[in-house]
């Protein structure tokens, strides 16, 4: 039974789905669940520098009603969820990618706390080959959910994935039809969540829901400067084995000559020096959307600006608001002038510079 | 109520104060508290090398009656304690710093453990104007606390901070009256410390304080090369932002063409460094005082020696000592020659090399 | 009683044993305890990128029958264990080490689990002087335990000491029996094993112990760079002191002109890549041998391929088996064509590039 490419090992190894070996409706189960611990959330501040208080202060936490019941630790940044989660689906979804498209509909569930393990589905909704025939895009729909399969986080995510034979039929196109924003009415707020003890001396920002105006921009004035050790550790610590990261030896002869950086580091990056300015953004509700528009290497400084999109009321909430910003990421550039703002990017140097455009929306304290 | 300039998010944004901004009584409470936690420890393990064996051994820690009652774990390392609370004053104190002068007095108080959670608050102690008129130097005293609002570390250090007009009108000269070393009656012995079954065999060395006598030195012999990578993901995960350490893009332009390494990574590795010599200093009591002497950069190896500066007898205990220390720290430079000693610094090449003066009190278990 | 060399502190750093200081039948108490956490969990797998599932999730140990009984917690990847074992005795056995020889006899025990304490002991079974008469092989049989004394990992090493002068009397040589693989009456099978719930989609791999047929090849496909970064935080986790790796002021005029790595950390990184083809080799049983043929340094990236050697029905078991494998790991060279295959090294090239040979023992499920 066992052919000469098996004794090889060939079969045993993952090569890594094709865009032929997608099909609409596929359902993938993500091998490898991940237990989330303190020591993620540690080497999570460690790489990323984050300063946002939630996932930093079991008491702060505790002081807001959502520290876990359980054990009264704080829940772990939202953006160390998404990486988990998304780490989990690499080897089945974006082996053999091209690029990583876009995100969008991201949607985070009940919080994860220290001792959560995570796991992962997707279900392929949307397949479209490429012009050339050589790739093609597929969209996959991806859950997230803890071991009681509690939903931690929801998305939707496109890649483009080369044609093992250039000749193979393709289905259908069918590109799925997704929403711009994340509805309201899927807003998941955290059970328990109870602001009368919110201390803004605490949270670092003395600015509520009602300061942001809705076109304002902030400039996050602080850089960080990327390192081959830094973003791989990161991309590791997810369990992302997506090659290009990895492997100076191949990626010398490749399309860049260099490790490319995980777009979801980026955004890590983005989102903790987002702190200066977006301090009292304690909480991400939702990722409406996300481009990386260009690549990271080892020895780029990351900086970010953003842009607040709308001010969301939540129903029956006083207490709290949501916010939609839009937060860019460049590098090597300084953002006091807001490199890709007035609708997309123009200058000839922002298109170079520009490597994110996130569109989320987070919770904030409102003035009661 | 909205000016150009919040419109443009300058509002949102620390800066950082400038020296005009500091006023003697000035109190601060600094933002973001910290869960110190096992993923903080093996961090710090795997960034300093450190094998110091109280922070590296539960079974050890209670042996010694240093234990969590709570949970059995050995209390946090000392230092990772000083750089937590050290790193919540950053954004308050030093973002617009010039150079960290100097620590006096600081005072170790109860036991950090895993789960403990940390916070500081400081008060502006000394004010002088320097003579160019175009800084001057802040003098802070800053407590740090656990989730009990017990002390666990207390300080004083002291900056020199950047005008933001050089016409600013300045408080009068005050200038802090600060002890040379930390008074005896301040030193905090640990609770339940018992050395009944304290085994030489586990803590690496078999000497304890009378074997150390006043004007010995002790070459650490080993060296630890500096990464950009170690020292910015130590930094980070103190959650200390100041700008220097980060950002290589602005940094190419600035003083030293580099990113300037953190001191207390300094101080970390000058203490792992001292285990090969010192591995029966077993906790330290007290920071009397310390200099950072020439700034350090990636590339770097590090190397240490210490002086034993007084043998410190503690009311009422025969079986524990403290032992005053003067460790000194260089740059590519081996300390079998105890480079800095006799009275200071004076050999030119000393001048340049010598990047630490740390005096500090240990505690030492006693021949009964 | 203090000498003039004391008052230097000569005698009080450790030098490092030569091997005029070794003895048949020694028995060395190694320092510093260490107790394991999910931080340590969380680093190793930032470090190594390793996705074996068993270590990874709480959950799928506990659908085993491997969780810790009190606190339902994985128990830490094998290796993890092995690290932080032989760190223990580096102080003692290898500082003044030339080479690491070999391995063999290695059996882990019960497994360990957060907040395990390990320590280590080695007894010196054999000495033999190299016939330049400047150095000579130690062979030490190394125990480690936990804080119940139950034995974690038993193993032999032997290395290459140097002697302290070249003239000292040196005893009888005497090179210990070993066995070429561990005797399968000594393998550990852990305590509540039960594969009735083995999930094979959440393992990562279809292929069950039958599936592997005795002279497979498997390449591993994925690469590894080396970050000087990475290994040395690696091995300062595991506090393993030895020199060579983190000292480039010292090895910039050493053998090699820069630092070298340590060879565990090239033992875990090709576990790491071979998830890709053994994802269901969830636990080592044991190491029969190992070797590093060639020093690796920053820079270099590592691939790795296996063959099954040994097929090896466990007594009493329908449901687990046992497969002996050889993990070969070379740098800046792809495995493809299975390097080092046919009875060892023959091509130029793979003399060169080869930097590991591990011979050890996996559990995987049978099909009942």
């Amino acid at each position: 039974m066992k052919s000469a490419d098996q004794k090889a090992g060939g079969s045993k190894t993952n090569p890594g789905n094709y865009f032929e070996d997608f099909f609409l409706g596929q359902e993938i189960i993500h091998a490898v669940p991940r237990t989330v611990t303190t020591g993620d959330v540690a080497l999570y501040t460690g790489l990323t520098g984050s300063r946002f208080a939630l996932p930093s202060a079991d008491s702060l936490a505790q002081s807001i009603g959502l520290a876990s019941s359980a054990t009264g630790m704080a829940p772990v940044d939202d953006l160390l969820v998404f990486h988990l989660v998304f780490g989990r689906t690499v080897a089945d979804i974006s082996l053999n990618a091209i690029a990583n498209l876009g995100y969008a509909n991201g949607k985070f569930g009940v919080p994860v706390f220290p001792g959560d393990t995570l796991s992962a589905r997707s279900t392929v909704i949307g397949l479209k080959e490429n012009s050339n025939g050589e790739s093609g895009v597929v969209y996959v729909h991806t859950t997230g959910r803890n071991q009681r399969q509690e939903v931690v986080l929801d998305y939707v995510r496109w890649v483009m994935v080369r044609k093992r034979d250039k000749a193979s039929p393709v289905p259908e196109a069918k590109v799925p039809n997704l929403p711009a924003s994340v509805a309201r009415a899927d807003y998941h707020l955290p059970a328990g969540l109870d602001l009368t003890r919110y201390d803004a001396a605490l949270i670092g920002q003395p600015h509520l829901w009602g300061d942001y105006a809705v076109g304002e921009r902030i400039d996050h004035v602080d850089g960080m400067t990327l390192e081959e050790s830094d973003h791989m550790t990161a991309t590791r610590l997810y369990q992302n084995n997506a090659k290009v990261h990895f492997n100076q030896h191949s990626e010398a002869k490749g399309r860049f000559g260099r490790r490319l950086i995980y777009g979801g580091h980026i955004i890590s990056l983005a989102r903790a020096l987002s702190f200066n300015g977006l301090a009292p953004a304690f909480k991400i509700l939702a990722i409406n959307g996300g481009r990386h528009l260009n690549p990271s290497f080892a020895g780029d400084t990351i900086y970010a600006w953003s842009e607040v999109i709308e001010r969301i009321p939540l129903p029956g909430r006083s207490d709290v608001g949501a916010l939609r910003l839009k937060t860019r990421a460049a590098k090597d550039r300084v953002c006091a002038d807001f490199p890709g703002s007035e609708n997309g990017i123009s200058a000839a140097d922002d298109s170079a510079t520009l490597v994110l455009e996130l569109d989320y929306t987070v919770l904030m304290k409102r003035q009661d």
